[in-house]
């Protein structure tokens, strides 16, 4: 188990290069006892030729037995110890779509949803609108004034947007208006403890939601709000202080460049498929040390309950496993922030496979023929807490100088 | 995982005997893909048999991905944790040579250099002058008197000299003087730190290296010195107060001495090659429970980059396994403090092989047939951390009770 500060220590520069590739959610599991799991029943001939050729492993991104969410998964990959460092909704929502936070700052997800007329929530997600219709609906809303505070409210994706209240004498410490259920009213917001920051906070939001509610009112779907994950910027200590390395992130969704950005990753507008991942890629290959490659759809199959659906978006990554070698990475991680087992239909707490790919500095491990849970069981990496990878990586990248004379 | 404190409450008297033999530099890599590491392709018929009879496993001396240098690999075999237990170069090389620090003393490594007419340094190590003109040049400038302190300077090996300084409001924060490349000057000493010690320190070195350099500034190759690696004694509980036992260090190599000496293991001198070792085992069998056995040469071929002499510094060591054996050991364990794989011609963060032979207390693992890192991945004892080797050597030589009722 290593530590930001004896990392930053021994961090050395290199010209290596290194690509954290995350299949979010890879890990899974089989369908019938003793079965393959997803990754198992994948046909993946090039990942299981690196696999030969480097180590495996299983990395609990949280702790043994947790369930990670989106957030504190990647954290941990990321080498922060996700117990430590919590990052709120509103946060990863606001730096996912290049927000710039500031420490005056509070954050939280919003949600447009449908009420009746008795102001009863009918759809917590106003029929899931469009992001286009979600944008349309928070230029309703976004001139929207109150005293001492600077508002910002941008529209995310689909029917959910951030609010940012920026201003002196904040506080997150807020309950979230959501009830979590339709027939139910959205909730007041109420200070969670006694500062007086909370209590001006609530009474602000309050007023804010008041006058939302009355400027959308006659809007269909959407036409009314609910927010929660309040949550501030957490200053984490960025990728170039800790590690010496300029890092870049390559990825479609909002959140996961959020948390990529809050560790001092670069952000690339305009991906919105593997093909633009792979462009992106190549394009800026010499401009950065290390990339995070983030893969959406393998959680997304796996949360939609379809096996075999999973298993074709691990092929379809399988298939441009190529085209990164072509680049020639001196190190190349393949491996997920948590598992999402179709048969569970959710993240889950099993360990998740590592491919670690660096040949030239890796011992060789005739047990493993391919990628797989089973396979990884016997990796040369064993099983290891995700607060170990990237001294891993940054040791492979000859970028880690030697701890004591 | 286990600490120092839970060793003591356990630690038990008994008559067992237990060899540690320590190849220093032991783990490897393949030269090619999938080909052997040295301690692979090196012929060990008798490591290979207590391989079968014992348990292997693989050892992080540090952490998982953290390159150990000796210092700290060491005091990891030893059960010290090192991240916890810094050592400086100063202490190690003070204690090397069999000086006993006190808790008043600031200890230097210093090193013999060559400087042109100017002062610029050409040449950081004054040619690698031998131990036996590094005696004459301490000669010249062991008597230098400097007011309130007792100065103690000793030749060490090869151009290296060790300054101690003893007296009392001395501090070792102090920068060092090489500027680690030629074309360049020695450094003044400067403060630290803001206390009034680190400066009466740093005044009275500066004093020091000022006659120094005028009572050598005539002689060749060395004419210079430069100042590193300041460091007090750092206390340690020993041996004897933690694990009950009476450990004696066959150590050739004044580092690795001075490391055992400051975890309270005897020293013994005059001890040149294995023969030497050998016969020092022998002769004090029955005055020891414990005998760390350091063999340097298996290190030293790595950092050649000679993969063919390391195999052959591990063979020399394999041969003289039965006449250890003849003494009777009750457990032997065979590891290194860090691998030095000839193919990085420097230390490295690859895990440590271990061979842990206690056959009266070991379960059968029938899938291990040889010592080798691939071997030791399969091995009985996993991959764990050097905090829980001592515990696992008291625990086989029946010296530590049962924790609890």
């Amino acid at each position: 188990m290593t530590d930001l500060n004896l990392m930053r220590s021994l961090a050395q520069s290199n010209n290596t290069k290194i690509v954290l590739l995350v299949m979010d959610g890879l890990g899974g599991l089989p369908r019938e006892l003793c079965g393959p799991t997803e990754l198992e029943s994948a046909f993946t001939p090039n990942l299981d030729r690196l696999a030969r050729e480097g180590m495996l492993g299983l990395m609990h991104t949280v702790g043994i037995g947790i369930t990670p969410g989106s957030g504190p998964g990647h954290l941990g990959l990321f080498g922060y110890d996700p117990l430590k460092y919590m990052i709120g909704r509103g946060v990863l929502e606001a730096v996912g779509i290049g927000e710039k936070l500031t420490d005056k700052d509070v954050a939280a997800r919003g949600n447009f949803c449908t009420v009746d007329t008795d102001g009863t929530i009918t759809d917590r997600r106003a029929g899931r609108i469009s992001t286009e219709e979600c944008a349309k609906m928070v230029a309703l809303i976004d001139d929207i004034t109150l005293p001492d505070v600077e508002l910002i409210v941008k529209p995310v994706r689909d029917y959910r947007f951030v609010l940012i209240l920026r201003g002196a004498g904040l506080s997150p410490a807020l309950n979230e208006t959501d009830p979590q259920k339709t027939g139910l009213k959205p909730l007041l917001v109420v200070p969670q403890d006694k500062s007086p920051e909370a209590k001006h906070t609530a009474t602000l939001v309050n007023q804010w939601v008041l006058e939302v509610a009355d400027r959308i009112k006659d809007q269909r779907p959407a036409n009314m709000v609910t927010l929660r994950g309040w949550a501030r910027e957490p200053g984490l200590p960025g990728y170039e202080d800790i590690f010496k390395l300029k890092a870049l992130a390559i990825a479609v969704y909002p959140m996961y460049k959020g948390l990529a950005s809050l560790v001092g990753m670069q952000l690339i507008d305009g991906i919105n498929n593997l093909e633009d991942q792979l462009e992106a890629l190549r394009r800026n290959w010499d401009s950065f040390d290390f990339f995070f490659f983030h893969y959406k759809y393998t959680d997304s199959r796996g949360e939609d309950g379809d096996f075999d659906a999973k298993v074709r978006e691990i092929e379809k990554v399988d298939q441009i496993i190529p085209r990164v070698l072509e680049l020639n990475p001196d190190v190349l991680v393949v491996t997920g922030d948590h598992s999402t087992p179709a048969v569970l239909k959710s993240h889950s707490w099993h360990p998740v496979p590592v491919l670690f790919w660096a040949p030239r500095f890796t011992r060789c491990n005739p047990d493993v023929t391919g990628f797989g849970e089973s396979q990884c069981l016997r990796g040369a990496l064993g099983q290891f807490n995700a607060a170990s990878l990237m001294s891993l990586i940054t040791a492979h990248a000859l970028r880690q100088g030697k701890y004591g004379a």
